[in-house]
């Protein structure tokens, strides 16, 4: 029985798979997979060798090549196309979108990139790919494909038809005909239903949207995402300058920058310092790691010595160092906390919404709550438990005092990173962190001062 | 000068909007707003009260507050309907799509739902939004519009083009027609490019795609985001137990749905345990904090009892307590660190990728390098610092075990809550923090006794 599309396949059938493979069996291969949508192929692909890979493709047709390809993950390709050469890959670019030939290029070697842009008979796809090549990858330009279809103003329903037969080879997928006037320059769109529902005579400026929303292809790539989200778009088409038409782009695009930024802040949440991927090297993975580990290393040395800073007061009670973990693991949670609904309001911003100073206000109040709570169980507890009386009460008002603090620290962290114009999230996990550690512990040892000397 | 779309409003343009709303002059309010983009209005009424944003409303025509009423957040719009009656609210429906209605009353008092669905004209919209209210928010059928075009595979081009006509009306945007057969059962899907550039005479059966990606109306709306990402679709349909066509769910929804999984997935990892709304109550907000912090108190208190029996180890070096937030933050760390990796690991779970025993070994590799930089680091400073030989690598060889095991702790829960069928994002946070302090509490303490008595 041959695979089928959206279903897992099972265990037997990937390995009569894997069999037929190293036999170079084709018509087994074919009949097996040859249904299947491109994107399940590409999965079945990451259990097999680069040469293994190449063989499979090499069964099947240059478009589907070309979308398997397109498909798998930057790192896989990377490695998988070192068993291409320029004339073998040069092949699949007709059948891929520009942008996505442009991505793909980047990753190899700049001879690689060369030759295969020398050889490639589509002229008009080769200066695409060049342009595109210019753009920095994060930027509306690093994100647009140059193939749309386009309409002069001044042409009619039926001229249009007939350019979109001619122009519509190039492309895939698309919704509607951007109009534009004898400069190129950007004048609105048309959507294929209004060209379909119009009479053959009638002119395409008559009956063509001019508000429409544009990007200029220098915003960064971010923005492209908030405003395809804010204005609910599909597609955008990407501006120079003077307002000429350069391409377009188109919301799959947008949801890839979407899914990257939300790993970027959960990285930075957690102390990673490079994009993690599963297969690199040991030495890059604990790379990453290594520079928010050192600075939590210089926090804990010099909670050490702030500590040492009160040896009387373990020497005299030495039941404090006990609820040292509760003082510091309290207030880096709480800071967390107070961090994230930070860093969330900062990216969604509403205007409109609460001003800083009442947010701030805000939290307090609410820190002000679960101090109270924290306070009062923890007294009870540490009652309940045979500690003496003088010992639970600092603990307590040490985790009241720690609650407070560190929800303001976790407030204001975000507020002042993201107006020194660095990305609040960092606030959110090694920053605020270690901060309460040292904050905790200072007010822990200065409540028991007050309290117990 | 009128306000502008994409542009921010200045200062000036805001209060001068302010008053004339306030003195209800709506020649200059629609001279001002009049040309925005809705989504652009819809920012601008966050600054006024629920009265006013109804005024305003009212001046502009239905499809365009139609639009601003889908697109304000559920929170503020759901206070913001609460000014209008049954009657006001049901003109604006025939301007929304059935999702998007559906959404909107579910947030509204059942009373009023159904006065609004009774007075509704258009029949087939009402029932039409009767059948969506049935379906789970969070499953395909909830996500899903009713509006969608859809063709016999017995008709001609020319035939389809004038359902096109019929139906289109209530259809905003659409790039594809769905093919039926006489049961509505779908069959698959022909593009409005390939409806162009066939002659009139065409028929749909010869032209359409039969190998096309649908999707069932009970599955999870994760699920759903995770197939129109991997199969990089704009629209998928929507069917019942029988393949029977019900709907279509647009790439925007799903762009919504991946937003608020990465949300959800921040918020576990930081011990939120409820989505926060900016203007929710302060109680909510506290309610929504203190699980976690109690939690985390019952750690704390479970390792101040845990301290407590190696007291006579506190009273012998008191130096060794300065050094519990060092181990405590330390274990801390690595362990949110591994468990990250491990989440994003399961999440974008690839076939042939790495066998979880192979993650494992490479995460206790990776731990083997950080673990001796860090051991010699601190054995460094704390020797530089003038801390006893003996404490030092106590502190040392305390800190390499702890690196090691917080590790294997940060890739084993994630892997286990998963198996046992809970988000194992909730591993990053509160979870592996708590159970850390512990495990570096007992590694220090056990270490000390090894090597100081």
């Amino acid at each position: 029985m041959p695979l089928e599309s959206g279903i897992e396949p099972s265990q037997e059938q990937l390995e009569q798979l894997a069999i037929a493979v190293n036999q170079r069996d084709s018509d087994f291969i074919l009949s097996e997979i040859g249904d299947l949508h491109p994107a399940d192929i590409t999965q079945l692909l990451y259990d097999f060798g680069s040469q293994e890979c190449k063989y499979v493709i090499s069964l099947l047709p240059y478009p589907v090549g070309a979308e398997i390809i397109t498909n798998l993950d930057s790192e896989t390709r990377r490695k998988f196309l070192r068993v291409y050469d320029s004339a073998e890959f040069v092949q699949f670019i007709p059948a891929m979108d520009s942008d996505d030939a442009v991505d793909i290029l980047t990753e190899t070697p700049i001879r690689f990139r060369e030759e295969v842009i020398a050889r490639m008979e589509d002229k008009e796809m080769a200066s695409y790919i060049v342009e595109l090549l210019r753009y920095d990858e994060d930027c509306a330009g690093g994100l647009m494909a140059k193939e749309l279809i386009k309409a002069n103003a001044n042409w009619t329903v039926v001229r249009t038809i007939e350019e979109i037969r001619r122009q519509a080879e190039n492309v895939e997928k698309f919704y509607s005909v951007y109009v534009v006037d004898d400069h190129d320059i950007l004048l609105g769109r048309v959507s294929l239903k209004k060209i379909i529902l119009s009479k053959s005579s009638t002119l395409i400026k008559d009956i063509y949207e001019k508000e429409i929303v544009f990007i200029e292809s220098y915003r960064d790539q971010n923005e492209v995402a908030e405003i395809m989200q804010r204005y609910d778009l599909e597609s955008v088409p990407v501006v120079n300058f003077q307002g000429m038409l350069l391409g377009r782009i188109t919301i799959d695009d947008v949801v890839d920058v979407i899914t990257e930024q939300a790993e970027e802040e959960i990285n930075l949440m957690s102390g990673i310092s490079e994009t993690v991927e599963e297969d690199e090297p040991v030495w890059t993975a604990a790379r990453a790691r290594l520079p928010w580990l050192l600075i939590g290393m210089c926090g804990g040395l010099l909670g050490a010595k702030l500590a040492g800073l009160f040896e009387w007061q373990i020497r005299m009670v030495p039941a404090m160092a006990f609820f040292i973990p509760l003082i510091t693991a309290t207030g880096g949670n709480v800071g967390i906390q107070a961090s994230t609904v930070m860093v969330q309001g900062l990216s969604n911003r509403l205007p409109g919404g609460m001003s800083f100073l009442q947010k701030l206000m805000k939290t307090i109040l609410v820190a002000l709550v679960n101090a109270s709570i924290l306070c009062a169980a923890v007294l009870l507890f540490t009652w309940l438990l045979g500690d003496p009386i003088r010992l639970a009460a600092t603990v307590s008002v040490a985790i009241f005092s720690v609650v407070i603090l560190a929800s303001i620290m976790g407030t204001v962290t975000p507020y002042v990173l993201d107006k020194i114009g660095i990305n609040p999230a960092l606030a959110s996990g090694p920053f605020i962190t270690t901060a309460n550690d040292l904050l905790g512990l200072a007010v822990y040892f200065w409540v028991a001062w007050a309290m117990l000397h």
